[in-house]
C-alpha cells in the first residue's frame, strides 16, 4: 500500500499521524515524497521523530529543502539544524539559496555557528570538506577505565563513538585507541600501552576520493585529518564516503557520455545549466568530426566505381566506435578502480590484439552474409571488400581505444575524456580512411 | 621512493624486513605489488603483521592469490584463513581455482569449514550472500552492565562490536541496542527498556544493491539479515557495502560501454572470455546498423542531384549520437540513484525540448559556419540545408535519448541498454531518414 493512501491528513490527530509516521521507513517515505504536494510535505515533516526530520531534511533536493524551510517556523527549524552533524549542517548551509541560507543561519546556535565558520573554510573536494570536527580525544596518561568513563559520559556529542583519538598538549595526534580495543582492555592499563601508533590519518587537502580509497583499503570508520603539524582537525565518516563514491561515480558517467562532470541534480537545473554542460563537448566532438567531411569527399571519386561503399558507410563508423569504446570502458574503469597500471600496457595490447582479431573476423563474416543476402544486396566480391574492410576497421579501434586512455592516464590527465563519444569521433576519421584505402587497394582502383 | 627500492630482499635480515614493511601503508604495497616478482612477493606476504596478511590476500585478484597461495606452506595459510572474516572467506573460496579451494579447505578449522558451509547456501547477489554470521547477540531480560561485561568478553571474536542483538529462544531478533547507547544508559537499566524496537533490517534474498541503500538511508555500520520468520542469520557491514557500490559501478560502467555486466578483473581475463563479454552487443547493434545501409540505398537517387549530402552523413550521425547519449546518460543515472522516476516524464520531456531546440541552434549554425566557409566547402544554400537538417536530428536525438530510458524503465527493465552504443545505433537508422527527408523537402526533390 502506498503512503499516501495510509495517512488522511485532513482527519487524522496528529498524534495518530505521528505514530503511523513513527513506524514507516523514512526511506519508504522519500520514494514517495514527489507524491505529496507542500500542505502534506510540510505536515509530515513536522510530525516525523526529530532524528528523522534531520535525515529527510539531508536526504531532499535543493529546491525541496528550501521549499520546505520557507513554510516552517524559525522554532521548529532551529530544532531540526542543531541536531544535524556539523559537516552536513556546513554542505546545507552552502547549498541553499541567499534568502534561506541567512533565515537558516540566524536560527543557529552560537556553538553552531562557529563550527560552520570553521568548516567553511576547507575546500569542500578536500578531507576537511568532509570533516566533522565533533570526536573523542582524551591524553595519553590516563587508565583505560577513565577514558572508557569519558566515553561513556560523551557519547551524546560526537559523531562516532568508535575511535578515541589521544592528543599531546599541542592538540597533535599521538595514537587511536578503538572503542573495541578499549572494551577488551583491563581497566587499569594506561591508555598509551594499548594504543595505536602507526595509524592512517589524512591530510587536510587531500582529494575526497584519496580519503574514500584510504578507508576502504583499511575497512575504517572513520579516519583522522590533520594538518601538516600533525594537528587534529576532525575526522571523516564512512557515511559521508558514501557519498563522495556515489558522486564520483556520477560525475565519471557524465564525463562518459560526453558531458561535464558538473554534478547537480537534474530535476533541480536550470535549462541553461544543462546546455552549458552538453554543449561545450557536442561542439568540439562536432568540429572533430566534420574532418570526415575532408575524408569522405577526398574519397568521392570512388562513387562511380563504387557507389555500394557509400551506402555502408554509417554502419562501418558506428561498429568501430562500438567496439572502440568497449575497449576504451574497459581501460577507463580498470584504471579508476587501480586494477590496471599504465605499465601494464604490453600485456593489455597483446591481449587485445587478439581480441580485435577475434572481433573484426566475427563482424567481417556477418556483414559479408547480411550484405550479400539481404537487401540493398550488393555484389559478392563486394560483400568480401566491404567484410575485410570492417574487420580492420574493428582491429583498429579496439586499438585505439586500448591505447587512447592508457596514453592520457600516463601523461598524468583524467582517461575518462577518451570515453565513447570522442572515441566514435576519432574513430570516424581514421576508419572510414582505412575504410576507404583497403576498398581502393582490393578494388584495384 | 618506491617500495622496491626500501627493501632489499637479498641482503635483509627478516626483523629489519618486518619492521620496515610494518610501517608502510598497505595501500602503497599494494599500488606496487605488480612490480614484485613471485619470490619477493612470498617475502613481502611471509613478512608482513597478521592482520594485513589477511587484507593483503583478499585484495589481489585471483590469479595473483592463486600464484602466492601455491608457494605457502599450509601452516601459513592455515594461519592466514583463520584470521579471515568468515564472509571474506566464503568469498575466497568460491572465486580462487578446485585446486588452490581444496588445498584453503583442508587447512580450516573444523569451525571455519561449518560457517563456510553455512554462508555458501545462500546468494553471493543477495544479503545473506554478504553476511558474516559473527555478532554479538544477547537476550531481553539481563542489564546494561551485564551486556556491558558480555560485550567486553565477546568484542574480539566479532566483526563489529558496535550493534548488540537482541534475540529470543527462537533466536528471532527482538530488537538492537548500538554500543552507543549502551555505553550512555545507566548499568541497571534493562536492555529491553532501552532497545530500538523499530530497527531497520533486511530479508536474506533482499537484492544487495537494495541492502546498500538501506545501509546508506539510515547511515548504519551494520544492517541485521534475518529470513521469514525473522531469526537472525547474520550481519551486512559498511565495508562489504562499499565493494558493493563500486562493483555496482563497475557493472553500469560496462553496460553503459556496451558490454556485458559481467565484472571480472580485466587482467585475469582470458581472450576468450573478453570476447564473450563484447560480441553480442557488438552483432546486436551491427545488425541493426545494417538498417542504415536500407536507408541510404533508399535516398541514393539524391546521389546527381546533390552528392554533398553523402559527405556530411558521418558527421550528422555522429552528433546524432552524442546528443542522445548525453540525455540517456543523464536519464539513466538519474534513475539510477533515485532522482528521477518514471512519473516525471512530462516535465523532463519539456525540459529535454527546450534544451534539443538550443543545441539544435547551436551546433546548426556552427556547421553552417564551418561547412561554408573551410574545404570540402559548399554553397551557401547547401550549408544551410545541412544546418538546418542538423538542428532536426540534434532535438529528435535528444529526445529519443530521454524517452527510451524511461519508457524502458516503465516498462520494469533496466533502462542501462539505452546507453550510448544503442542509442547512437538506434539514432543512425532515424537520423539518416530524417535527415534525407529534410534536405529533399528544401531541395524540393
Amino acid at each position: 500500500m502506498e503512503i499516501k493512501d495510509k495517512l488522511n491528513f485532513e482527519e487524522m490527530p496528529p498524534e495518530e499521524l505521528k505514530s503511523i509516521l513513527a513506524d514507516l521507513p523514512l526511506a519508504d517515505i522519500l520514494e514517495e515524497w514527489d507524491s505529496f504536494n507542500t500542505e502534506e510535505a510540510l505536515k509530515i515533516m513536522m510530525n516525523l521523530p526529530l532524528e528523522d526530520k534531520v535525515d529527510l531534511l539531508s536526504a531532499l533536493s535543493k529546491t525541496e529543502q528550501e521549499k520546505l524551510i520557507e513554510s516552517l517556523s524559525a522554532q521548529s527549524l532551529n530544532q531540526i539544524l542543531s541536531e544535524m552533524d556539523p559537516d552536513d549542517l556546513t554542505d546545507f548551509i552552502q547549498s541553499v539559496s541567499p534568502d534561506v541560507r541567512k533565515e537558516a543561519w540566524n536560527s543557529l546556535s552560537e556553538e553552531a555557528k562557529k563550527e560552520t565558520l570553521f568548516l567553511l573554510r576547507f575546500d569542500e573536494e578536500a578531507a576537511a570538506g568532509l570533516m566533522t570536527p565533533r570526536y573523542l580525544a582524551v591524553r595519553a596518561g590516563i587508565t583505560v577505565g577513565q577514558a572508557l568513563a569519558f566515553v561513556r559520559k560523551g557519547a551524546q556529542e560526537v559523531e562516532t563513538v568508535y575511535y578515541i583519538y589521544i592528543l599531546d598538549e599541542l592538540q597533535r595526534l599521538l595514537g587511536i585507541v578503538s572503542l573495541r580495543d578499549l572494551l577488551t582492555a583491563n581497566d587499569n592499563v594506561k591508555i598509551n600501552d594499548i594504543m595505536e601508533t602507526n595509524y592512517v590519518s589524512v591530510h587536510e587537502d587531500t582529494d575526497q576520493e584519496e580519503v574514500a580509497k584510504t578507508l576502504e583499503t583499511y575497512d575504517l570508520i572513520a579516519v583522522p585529518v590533520v594538518d601538516s603539524r600533525n594537528q587534529l582537525l576532525g575526522i571523516v565518516t564512512f557515511d559521508d564516503i558514501i557519498d563522495v563514491i556515489r558522486e564520483e561515480h556520477t560525475e565519471d558517467t557524465y564525463k562518459m557520455g560526453g558531458m561535464t562532470g558538473n554534478i547537480d541534480r537534474y530535476l533541480d537545473s536550470s535549462i541553461f545549466s544543462l546546455v552549458k554542460k552538453r554543449v561545450p563537448w557536442l561542439i568540439i566532438l562536432l568540429i572533430l568530426g566534420t574532418i570526415t567531411t575532408n575524408v569522405v569527399d577526398h574519397y568521392s571519386g570512388l562513387i562511380t566505381a563504387a557507389a555500394f561503399l557509400f551506402i555502408f558507410m554509417p554502419v562501418i563508423t558506428q561498429t568501430g566506435g562500438n567496439s572502440g569504446s568497449q575497449s576504451s570502458t574497459l581501460m577507463i574503469r580498470g584504471l579508476a578502480t587501480g586494477e590496471i597500471h599504465s605499465r601494464d600496457a604490453g600485456k593489455i595490447l597483446l591481449k587485445e590484439i587478439a581480441v580485435g582479431v577475434s572481433m573484426g573476423i566475427i563482424t567481417g563474416t556477418v556483414i559479408i552474409l547480411r550484405s550479400y543476402f539481404l537487401p540493398p544486396g550488393v555484389e559478392f566480391e563486394q560483400s568480401i571488400i566491404i567484410g575485410v574492410a570492417l574487420a580492420f576497421v574493428v582491429l583498429f579501434s579496439t586499438l585505439v581505444g586500448t591505447l587512447a586512455p592508457l596514453l592520457i592516464n600516463r601523461m598524468g590527465l583524467d582517461p575518462t575524456v577518451m570515453s565513447a563519444p570522442l572515441m566514435a569521433t576519432v574513430i570516424d576519421v581514421a576508419g572510414l580512411t582505412i575504410y576507404f584505402e583497403i576498398a581502393r587497394i582490393l578494388l584495384r582502383l
